[in-house]
């Protein structure tokens, strides 16, 4: 039962009066269970598919994974779920010999210092100590209008949005000869999966870190994308809609440049201004 | 520094190369712990305010309590900050005598079960395991001019959104003699969070369940939020837009009501029709 998009007959209603039965396709919502050496570490819920990218992805942004020469194998770990089929909700994934395991602590800790409280100084200061790529060093500008032109970019791209209406997407946009290019798209219920996709994608194919890329987003950019983003060496995070106060002050101590409120007509340029031409 | 917005300044530029400068307001964002009995739960990132009734409503949601009467005291367990200041984000939240204490391996532990995998069937039992309300009893009904009104009410209240333009919000709407009133709206940079919220308040100042109740949410409708309004008894959940596939599921399970893409003038019946007039 594990689907990217599933089928179900709806009622809609209008205010004239008109009652219409019909199919609707909603987006598929399955939780996934990421164990690291069969210790179950989080268990999400996500849209299925991509769901090696999305572990290891995830695991990137926690700090326990550098690159793919540290997964030494990942494979599903599945059962026979209650409807009595297979069910691949569980992903485990062993790290490569040498690759300190996950400490006991570790549900959510880039957020947690012992030196102060739990603040949105203490958890920047986390990133910083877990991040392993420097984005300063990496200045390439891009123009205004290739900037302004991804929100589109990342719309056409989003095959599970058009029949739906309800997936977030992720882009990662690289540059090559011809400006910045569409490497990988991904789609999911939570906006956070999607870039585990796609960082994940990225580390598989690409290797980190990755230089003068732009990650474009479909919604609002909060701390934790601009977290994974930076810790995937991300110079750029591009946003439909508006940052949060955190996600901003993340991005300007880590150098970053990040877009908000990008429409197509304009945007808004919270930090990094060198890398909009 | 715990603010439900910030100012910062921020550079417009426009496809005809304008360049603004200007100060815009950002959503607060700044993590919070929630401790029971001293130990650690949850840290989740959210907008800085009602953080007592999110860490009542959380733990609600999470089956560990069932009424205001479980909690025996709420208060912060503030430390200085990394800044010199003293920060508002740890919550200490100590059960009433006799109420069980989380078990060890509460981390989300409504998604697993060990009867079979993880799956979308196993999170769906685990809901009704630990869910105490039978929604079926109620069976309310609302005429459809009325939640057709609900997106643009719940956009009214939004303060925060008017401002920053990235929050989510979720409103509780009771009935009355003239219709569903608006009982309390909270928004919040986390869609669940402003759920939280609204349930803590709710626990707080009206106790559960909450009979006849619609939640009108600005956004999508997860298997988390149907999991969260259902724990509070919530008969009718209004999405202004798409469902998952398992949160329509979920829905159906339970007989609860779950509109989607309200939009003002249509709106979608998912599941649950007999409560819509």
């Amino acid at each position: 039962m594990v689907k990217v998009t599933q089928r179900r007959r709806v009622t809609r209603l209008s205010a004239d009066g008109g009652v219409r039965e019909r199919a609707d396709v909603l987006a598929g919502e399955e939780p996934l269970e990421i164990r690291v050496g069969g210790r179950s570490l989080s268990v999400t819920m996500r849209t299925p598919g991509d769901d090696f990218d999305m572990a290891v992805g995830f695991l990137h942004g926690e700090g326990l994974l550098v690159g793919w020469e540290d997964v030494a194998q990942i494979d599903y770990r599945s059962g026979i779920g209650a409807d009595g089929q297979r069910d691949y909700n569980v992903v485990d994934l062993t790290l490569a010999e040498g690759v300190p395991p996950p400490d006991a602590s570790l549900e959510r800790h880039v957020y947690t210092s012992s030196s102060c409280g739990v603040c949105g100084t203490s958890s920047i200061e986390a990133v910083r100590r877990v991040g392993r790529h420097d984005l300063v060093d990496d200045d390439e500008a891009h123009p205004l209008a290739e900037l302004l032109a991804l929100p589109d970019r990342l719309r056409e791209g989003q095959t599970v949005f058009d029949r739906t209406g309800g997936v977030h997407a992720a882009g990662l946009f690289l540059p090559g000869d011809e400006g910045l290019g569409l490497a990988c798209l991904r789609e999911d219920v939570g906006r956070h999966n999607a870039v585990d996709k796609v960082v994940g994608w990225a580390i598989r194919e690409r290797g980190m870190p990755l230089r003068g890329a732009v990650l474009q987003v479909s919604g609002r950019a909060s701390f934790e994308l601009v977290q994974k983003a930076a810790m995937a060496g991300i110079p750029t995070l591009s946003a439909v809609s508006a940052p949060s106060s955190l996600a901003a002050e993340l991005a300007e101590d880590l150098g970053m440049t990040l877009v908000g409120f990008n429409r197509g007509s304009s945007l808004n340029v919270y930090t990094g201004r060198q890398r909009v031409r």
